[in-house]
C-alpha cells in the first residue's frame, strides 16, 4: 500500500454501458498497480457517478495521503483544459492537507503512438 | 513501402484544434511506421474533413493495396459500434480489390493499462 490513490476522470455517458467500460478500467488498473497504488477510483464529469470530488473524497477517506488524477480525455478540449482543473481545484480546497496532481490527459500520454502502431500490425503487402 | 495504409478515425469536432491534434497523432504515426504503412491518413465521422471514405480513397489512390481503419475513440458506442462500420462497408463497396480491415477502437487496445499506470507514475508515500 503506497498511500497514493489514482482516480481515472470519464466524460460520464447516458449509455451506462460506456460509464461501466470506465468502471471496468479502473478496476483493472487497481489489479495491475501491484502495490503503485493504494486504491484506484473512476470519477465521472457529468451523467454519471462519482462526480470527480466525490471520487477524490473517496480515496482520501480510504486512507490516500496523495492523489493521481487522469483525465481520461483523447483531447485537449475545454473539459480538459478548464472543467476538469476546476472540480480539482475544488478538491484542493476541500482537503488541503492532501497532494492532489492532475496528470496530462490519456490521448497525449508518452506510447499512445507505440501501443496504435502495435495494434495496426505490420507487414501485409 | 509495405502497400498497407492506416487511417486513423476520429469524430471530429467544432474546435480546429481537436482536429489539428488528430492530424499531427496521424503524422506522429506516420513519422514512426518505418515501413509498417505505406502512408496514414486521419480521417473524420463528422465536422471536419476528410470523411472517412474520402480518408479511405486517398490512401488507395496513394498505392495501398490494404487498408486498416482505427478508430481514434475511448469507448465502444454506437459511433464505434455502427457509424464507423457503415462507413466502412460504403467505402469496401467503392473498392471491391482492396481488403479494408476495421481494428478496435483505441480506448480497448493492449497496452493501454500499461501507459495509464506508467504515466501516472509510481512510488510516493
Amino acid at each position: 500500500v503506497s498511500g497514493v490513490a489514482l482516480v481515472l476522470v470519464a466524460h460520464g455517458s447516458r449509455r451506462e454501458a460506456s460509464n461501466a467500460e470506465v468502471r471496468a478500467l479502473a478496476a483493472t488498473l487497481a489489479a495491475r498497480a501491484e502495490g503503485q497504488f493504494s486504491s484506484v477510483h473512476a470519477g465521472f464529469l457529468e451523467l454519471a457517478e462519482p462526480s470527480i470530488p466525490e471520487a477524490i473524497a473517496a480515496a482520501i477517506a480510504a486512507g490516500a495521503r496523495e492523489v493521481r488524477v487522469l483525465p481520461w480525455f483523447l483531447s485537449a478540449g475545454r473539459h480538459v483544459s478548464e472543467d476538469i482543473p476546476a472540480q480539482v481545484a475544488e478538491a484542493r480546497a476541500r482537503h488541503p492537507g492532501v497532494p492532489i496532481h492532475l496528470l496530462g490527459h490519456a490521448g497525449a500520454l508518452p506510447g499512445m503512438a507505440e501501443i496504435l502502431l502495435a495494434a495496426a500490425g505490420g507487414g501485409g503487402g
